[in-house]
């Protein structure tokens, strides 16, 4: 038992993706970094084991970003005037150029990994650039926060600026796989919350022969996968172009063998009946970024639909297409987008509730990180008994109210308006942060 | 020269609805609680005048906003999973109701006007309840508090629940117009900083004999009035339905005498030409709410025509339809909303820039609160010359960032992310609040 404890507060997480568990004062337990169950008072056999006061607080799962770009954060909210494309030319790329140089990604990486740190995100699934010893200091730096994170070094060998095309990017990324698994980090030895996920930026900057030498790296490694996907009309059209015999644009990764592994795809805002059939198929995960897709002008993704055909889905903040950080951003703004859908284009596809939002900011997401051989954590975002142990305590004392509220209540609050300032206990894994 | 003072800093308004002015390290002056303008260095002839440095800070206008429900801060950010006549009848109602409580209203009002001092709006017009006690209470809460206000007792004298609604709404106006007017607040005499404004509710609401009393009073008076416009499609068909005569739901209002004077109608989410043509021929201020109008899934007003047009437009938070107080959230909710509606249902509707919906949420709506008489308070949201002086100074510091950025991108950059942290120096008719 001495790696056992419990928390006792107001308890939340999800029950099933459109129902909450509640429990006032309960006793949430933690046994070796995983959940052992929630209890209403302290079973007989676990009398010794100790209890964190939190009481009139609110305990709910960690939060999972399932799509942010660590070297984007320096740029975050600048430049929302203009779509992809554009922007990706105008701030992007010349931002990411910059993290040749260690001693600049050192302190862009260090205000990013503070950043998430001080949030209430727990786990997240991460682009670096394209550079190697850049990517590596960033999974030594998440490694030492304590977070969980997937984080890819980045493919790119056309349609790229000079600067950041590569010229034999499989070769770079076998080297970068290489060098982290003999261990890092002055002698640290491998890493023990942070793991490789391949990641071709997307079908425009990745040749054929570099996606297929992806995936023969992949089936090698069964490594995950992340990518973007139908994320804006221009973009799409010009895939079309690019890839003449798929049949779209999910199909132009799958053709080549890209959604074999376990695979998160971002945004899927045009995905078409035909594509989400491949999504189903192929169980990939979309990482759905509503505040990024409004700020590049994308559009609103079809959730209800992906949803009801049982795809999974997470959310992801898209820094700097998003600005905010916080996952709690994302779960009230993918409810405010679902709703702007349901009235505006598709009045059959009922909004999403507070209950299914939280769910695909907690569980959703972070059922992800179970998937996965070749690493030793399990799924987050539950408090359901053997999920990784991932908490938030939030203090919502100064959220000023007139009288008590219901659990469901200040969950929902919490949501639409708290900042790191509520967050009085974060626990990654069993580990207070 | 004895109420004059300078602020030093990288300064930033709207020279126009699309561009801005930025001086990096300049001198604003205040005379006299006005602006003096602003200059690179000082003028010789105020060389005497006092400079308060705040280098390397951002300084901008305050900011106005149009549209808020006071009583409804209590519950912010609960109950968004509803309409707006729903939500109306099952959170709003009962809440307004406790308000005849002079106690919970000192109370709940108390949160309220903390939370607005903390944040980074100067003005306000504000929707209190139909009890006179409590909202002449509001009144001195937000006179003590230094913020610039209109402040309605709302009217309602039908088809509201009978704990809302009033026998003699007309009596009760005159007799709240009668008591602050004497003098309130222990004998601390008339408002400086708070003004009465007209407020039916809404269409639904109000019987056409109260609406013509209303008329009166303000032809009397010269009082401004507010009032809520298209903003639900199922309550423009219910106005519909009981102003049969009328050409729109705008009409019901004209028709009745209520837009002959200054004017503002917060939503006209769904105004088509012809209602456009009326809100242009009266002057009538528009209050867009962009988050409302999404939390309530109303929909997305369209910001773009009114300004083609030249309707005056202002931001609100409509707390409690919207979340958050903070209008620097409706600049980037206006944005972001826009887009949507270019994406989604209007590609000749240019989205707007952080430009234009910066205006709006300063000037725009500022300007209003310079068009009455009976009040000794002018326009704000500028520092031209004669404006009132309402200023924020930003401290960015800990919105991290790797390189030095220009006085616009550091603008963008608070609006989508600060917060009251950000909030290092806040002036309202040049008193330091």
């Amino acid at each position: 038992m001495s790696n056992s404890f419990f928390l006792k507060g107001d308890i939340c997480w999800s029950a099933s993706p459109h129902s909450l568990h509640t429990i006032e004062g309960g006793f949430l337990l933690c046994k070796d970094g995983k959940s052992g169950g929630v209890f209403s008072e302290v079973p007989k056999a676990y009398e010794a084991v100790p209890v964190k006061d939190f009481s009139g607080k609110l305990i709910i799962p960690g939060l999972t970003d399932l799509h942010i770009h660590a070297p984007q954060f320096a740029f975050r909210a600048l430049g929302m005037d203009m779509e992809l494309l554009e922007w990706l030319n105008t701030h992007t790329f010349p931002e990411e150029t910059k993290y040749r140089d260690l001693d600049y990604a050192r302190k862009a990486y260090g205000l990013f990994v503070d950043d998430i740190k001080k949030g209430p995100n727990t786990r997240l699934c991460v682009y670096a650039t394209i550079h190697v010893p850049a990517t590596l200091l960033l999974m030594d730096m998440l490694e030492e926060s304590g977070l969980v994170s997937f984080v890819g070094k980045v493919n790119m060998d056309r349609n790229s600026p000079d600067s950041l095309r590569e010229d034999d990017s499989a070769a770079a990324t076998r080297q970068w796989l290489e060098s982290f698994s003999k261990g890092r980090g002055g002698g640290r030895g491998p890493y023990k919350n942070t793991a490789a996920i391949l990641t071709p930026r997307f079908t425009p900057s990745c040749t054929d022969g570099l996606m297929k030498s992806l995936a023969e790296i992949q089936k090698k490694g069964g490594l995950p996968l992340q990518s973007h996907l139908s994320e804006n009309l221009k973009e799409i059209e010009w895939v079309k172009e690019l890839c003449p015999a798929s049949e779209n644009y999910g199909a132009a990764y799958a053709d080549l063998g890209l959604m074999d592994g376990p695979t998160i795809m971002a945004h899927c805002v045009w995905s078409d009946k035909k594509e989400m059939e491949l999504l189903a198929e192929k169980n990939v995960y979309i990482a759905h970024c509503p505040q990024s897709n409004t700020n590049l002008s994308s559009g609103i993704a079809p959730i209800r639909r992906f949803m009801e055909r049982g795809i999974p889905v997470g959310l992801g903040s898209d820094v700097a297409g998003g600005s905010n950080t916080s996952i709690f951003r994302a779960v009230s703004d993918a409810i405010a987008v679902s709703k702007l859908r349901q009235v505006l284009v598709a009045p059959d596809e009922k909004a999403l509730t507070l209950e299914e939002a939280f769910y695909l900011g907690t569980a959703g997401g972070g059922a992800f990180f179970g998937k996965l051989s070749g690493t030793d954590f399990g799924a987050a975002g539950s408090f359901d008994e053997g999920w990784d142990f991932d908490a938030l305590v939030i203090d919502e004392g100064n959220l000023a109210d007139t009288v008590g509220r219901s659990i469901r209540e200040r969950l929902e609050r919490a949501v639409y308006l708290s900042d790191d300032r509520h967050i009085a206990g974060k626990y990654v894994r069993g580990v207070p942060l």
